[in-house]
């Protein structure tokens, strides 16, 4: 009920308290060094902060990359990202009274670009360093888009023509793993890597002690043992971690499984928007993310949470009008092969359609891919069951474009938009 | 296409420009102190700033009272508000290339509260000074709820029990008229007031001098002008105005018509949530908001463009499940009266019906009074050709109560929520 | 829980029991020649049917008019029809354990035409013959369009260029009054028409024996008192009536007040489709309802049940991407008068704002008028509170054209439509 | 423009033509016994049906097993199912005037259950014999549910305490395949079985003489080509076919390539509902499905048609409250083990624990595998690029259910819902 508050009669700043920021950051400097990041999941890393249940409190995060990326017209940055120094996370953040066996109920209540940093970037990773879901069947150069954040909409000068409202979310977010947790992973993880040594790219990625990163304090041991022991942060795992699920967006609310004292929830990665699949990354930016939580006792008991569970946000952008491709196992190369029950290839066939649509309509291949990575699109399982063609459907929808993409009896229009971002050798 | 801009590899301040703000307030100072701020509609108020077609800005501004309601849990500040100096306009923004005749594209891009002052109130307006929808049956006395914006979302202590996602929107927004559309609504509102002479409240509200204020140096001349002939900001008109349309939200696009050069755009009374009529005012707020702007020559002739239209946002929020009340012309006193196809009566019936069903689950009457005002609200006009009852339907989204509130066999499940902000002698 | 049945391993008609059909007519029979209809409200109209709570029960029921119109290219029927044999419903049914003080939850499981009967209207009524919303404004001459219904959608040789699915509903359905809430009625419209004796259109029709029709086989006596007490179908009141709900579609549930034993729930006046406000009439079809009843004792009180409340259909059609248009309580006859805070003058000019643009891209005023009256439009109440001008929105679903009429840059595109029916004279 | 009828001034028969019905088939006789069916896919069945352009016609279809499945208690027909009669499509239509290298616009205009026939089931089939997406995990024993069609919902006696709309569609749709592209489905897909030639269940089905079967009077050496030759119905393929895609439901438009004259479109296998993955079957259905074609000459060169691409219906049913599970590719065995991006098994395990929330509320296992084959269930795909990890979302529409499932500060409540139909031996 009401708190008890000294009566002042008009809006003053004694009356406004702003939340707190709990974690800041520069998105202009490297991560590395920067307090209160960190590139490992550890149960060792201690808390940056602490909060009280109810309370609403902000983190400030920086770009996946750390600021490698620019708001320019050349993708030479992407060609040579670094990417032993990505997936910064801020945090972690204790909860008081969270306790291994509890649900942290967490509130995403808002998600921001920083307001000095009004754009971010999508990217085609060469097949070399960083590839992407189409890295071989393109033997893909670097390219990007840069975005221009206006309010809730993002429009490129490198894809012209469209303009929607983001799907705003973190891409990365969980709490930490217990040690029994974090062994469990490393086995079965390392189990992997051992059936697969030479496989480009990597099947999985072991503790790598190199570019490990804990922007605290810490006694030496301590840091030595989470960069020899820590989990990499690519994966999404059982604490949430890398999902990259477009609906865990400002509005949603998260039930996370607890497995250490605190509970320690990190997050980075933010992205302005996403497709259902990340074929080569969303919109990548830095921002600010806004969270209250709360605790559920015994919650992975009560809910059989295994995985965090969630609820939607009312505010994600609501197209109703699509434009629905579908995909088969199949021939996806041109080669008429068949694939087995292949839901990944007939995503790829699905994408590869709608990517040929797009290009009678005016968009380069490279605007396509990245376009198809950065919109909300929505794409669907429609069946895994009927041998030997798996089903699958991706929706673009319609209301972000600016002209009407209909089929029409008389075809499609084909209009000039240009190129994206390009390498300087301008090789694509 | 592309700018020409520096190639720098990496995410710099040099390459991260922020929108620049035209209009910069402070919230906890009195609107009549500050630059940048007016509250009238006259054609001579020069722009206070100009943007070139295509630009994003931001424009900050006050809530409509000028800071004189605070963040606390007595209701005196709204009985004795001073309605003298309401409706404080951000503007105008000139708009370069806008001639009379054209259409004013306005991307309605961003509309957010200030970090500093998260939080904004529903107020309950004496009879005898603001009254409001139910004024006279409820006999009203002032009551408020304090509403916290926690990122996409506003909670209040004083209405326990719900969580909604606003409908952020400026309830006030218009070009400037020019001379002669200004004396036709002077002329017009004149014969209505003049109709009406004594009329308690006043139907429409002629050119007041005093209170008139222009946050501008002006010649003595023209201020006085200004001050004798602009027309009061209350109502909607033909060139946009205090429509108070919630769906003229974040997000949305608005083409107004222009009627001088420079279309001279003006802002205020930012709401952060609102439902489809406001009984007895939004969650209003301070706050900023962030436009850009595109010019459509000889729009008006092209749209048959009488007053301005608009498309909504996908970003409003989609709450699906609703209940729905229905309301008639007849007996709202309980007196059994009929009336004749009186939508507005039909409207109010609805209205004490859902209070009436809130009433069982827990709110008080000035609670739920406060909710259907905040909340977002949808409410349709079913018919107003079955003489002799119009027929209204309100509908309350179920999404925003934390308990399930849907009617059950065994009857609703009452709760105590306590009670809003009331006067400080208690009166109700 | 399972029912008993014997186990037969195949599907057979042994184990498929269609629903019943409680009441049968003919759509081209007129109604006062049919079984199990009736045209005025009263307590003693027997039950023609009953059912126990949870069964699925069907209902047929001719077009309001009784088969008046027919499907052709002139608009000489509406010209001429006779309004005296309107509004006939299907009913009563009587639901077993119903009682005064409960509520009667009706699931309107579905809402068909005839197979037989695929086709609707919608007419603009002579001024002097049914009239309508801007009957006076237009000094309206009969006219038509014949829609198409195919599968959930309607399309119309009248108005080309649109298809929109349908939000089928019965315009009218409701409760059996008591003989006090029907002494109430009575009394109530009495003094209302009593104050307006010579008023055109009538502002409320008294009970009338000319016409009355039960379709049972009644003593006289009882006939007579129907005739003489029974009230008109032509308004909405607290049992329901005829509402002209959009949203009460099939899918919705809603939930009745109960006035007598057994309920006595009757419907007709069913509509494809229908926008918020019907100016001059709907989808008017004939066709099949499909219902489930449950009875919750004492609900009235409950649920503080003045008039009935519904919940909304999941199945609605949805166009999220909208065109609106606003319109003040001003000038709607182009002289400039000023009305005060008229939520039905504001809704007019919204209207005729929707129709000036409609005109732009190239339809004829009565194909508009027809079109806003058919499609599924929706219409919000901005705002009744800042005098002297309410305001109203009304959005056209841009889903539902064949071609982008959105606002562009080098204006709109006009086509040529046609004309939709209108009368052998050729006066329009 | 209007069509010249003679004017009749009312609604008569001769004014009100149905659509004609192309095939008529009996819901309860064997599908090998009826007319207008057909089982396999093949250039030279002639079509059974000829219609032009524009003309809105219904088909009639068996269940997929064709009438092998009965409405009662017990799971025995599940068990002993003959699937080597299956996927009875009715057709073909042709299209007067549709080429090769055409597109065919199909409009599904509406798909409901026979009036004579409102249930439908849904099965786990036995691990050997029909098996599903969990047979062996769950070493499926035959169970099912009968869901009885209320209007637009479903309920079903063996799965207490949900309703929901259907999202009802054509499992199987698609054009006759020419020879050249029979020849490549024939070839790509024998060529996967010799290289997995003893897999259970296979991984493919080449063309099989035994229980091919074409409803019409064709010469003996005809018959025995498609026999011989006739692609099996079991997998979606470039023509569409087996897709299983719950959008492509009533009120959707498709755009099928064209490889014949005439463009011969089968439909079957129709569905009351069904999520986006069909584990083991969906809502199975006897039905009507109602069409209207157009042809786009040169269709798949304007839109790179390599297979169907469609336009969602507006009234797929909103549930926009949602509880969503997340699955990674790890551990769906309990044992803990990686696997390598596999989608499908994050698939599997968001399904596991989607299954596991529903037991704490009291639903079987059996219970809450069917129920999420058989309603809206919404599944993405999040991630395929965070190795080794792919992640994947199962959503669940919270207003399908009676009560609140949320998860609460309390827990969940459990419930008895008892159990679906299984065998009469008793093992499940």
């Amino acid at each position: 009920m009401p708190a008890v508050l000294p009566i002042v009669h008009m809006a003053t700043k004694a009356n406004s308290v702003p939340y707190p920021t709990l974690i800041e950051v520069d998105p202009f400097i490297p991560a590395d060094q920067q307090r209160g990041l960190h590139n490992r999941w550890h149960p060792d890393i201690p808390a940056f902060a602490t909060v009280k249940p109810g309370e609403v409190f902000k983190i400030q995060c920086v770009d996946w990359t750390g600021a490698q990326i620019g708001n320019n017209d050349c993708s030479d940055d992407i060609k040579n990202v670094d990417l032993t120094k990505i997936h910064n996370l801020s945090g972690p953040i204790a909860i008081e009274g969270a306790e291994p066996g509890d649900c942290l109920v967490v509130d995403i209540l808002d998600v921001t670009p920083f307001e000095k940093m009004p754009w971010g970037y999508t990217g085609i990773f060469e097949l070399e360093n960083g590839g992407g879901l189409f890295a071989r069947e393109f033997n893909s150069r670097a390219a990007k888009a840069i975005w221009d954040f206006k309010g809730v909409y993002a429009t490129s000068r490198h894809i012209p023509g469209v303009r929607f409202a983001g799907v705003s979310h973190p891409g990365l977010i969980g709490t930490a793993p217990s040690a029994e947790l974090l062994a469990t992973w490393n086995k079965r993880e390392g189990e992997l890597i051992s059936q697969h040594l030479n496989a480009v790219p990597p099947v999985a990625f072991p503790p790598e002690p190199k570019g490990a990163y804990v922007g605290q304090d810490l006694p030496h041991e301590v840091m030595d043992k989470i960069a020899k022991e820590g989990a990499r942060t690519v994966p999404g795992r059982e604490h949430g971690g890398n999902c990259d699920i477009k609906n865990l967006s400002r509005g949603s609310r998260c039930y996370f499984p607890v497995f250490i004292k605190g509970a320690n929830l990190s997050v980075g990665d933010l992205h302005f928007s996403q497709g259902d699949i990340s074929f080569c990354g969303a919109i990548e930016m830095a921002g600010i993310i806004t969270f209250s939580t709360s605790v559920i006792k015994g919650g992975i008991e009560k809910f059989a949470l295994k995985q965090p569970i969630f609820l939607p946000s009312p505010v994600d952008p609501l197209y109703s009008a699509k434009l629905i491709f579908e995909g088969i196992s199949v021939d996806y190369h041109g080669d008429g092969k068949q694939y087995n029950m292949d839901a990944t290839v007939a995503y790829k066939q699905a994408t590869l359609n709608a990517i040929a649509y797009l290009m009678k309509i005016g968009y380069t291949r490279e605007q396509a891919y990245l376009l198809l990575s950065a919109a909300p699109i929505e794409s669907h399982v429609g069946a895994v069951v009927d041998s030997p063609n798996a089903c699958v459907t991706l929706a673009l929808p319609l209301g972000i474009f600016e002209h009407d993409i209909l089929p029409k009896e008389e075809g499609l229009t084909k209009k000039d938009f240009g190129q994206c971002a390009i390498r300087s050798d301008g090789v694509i």
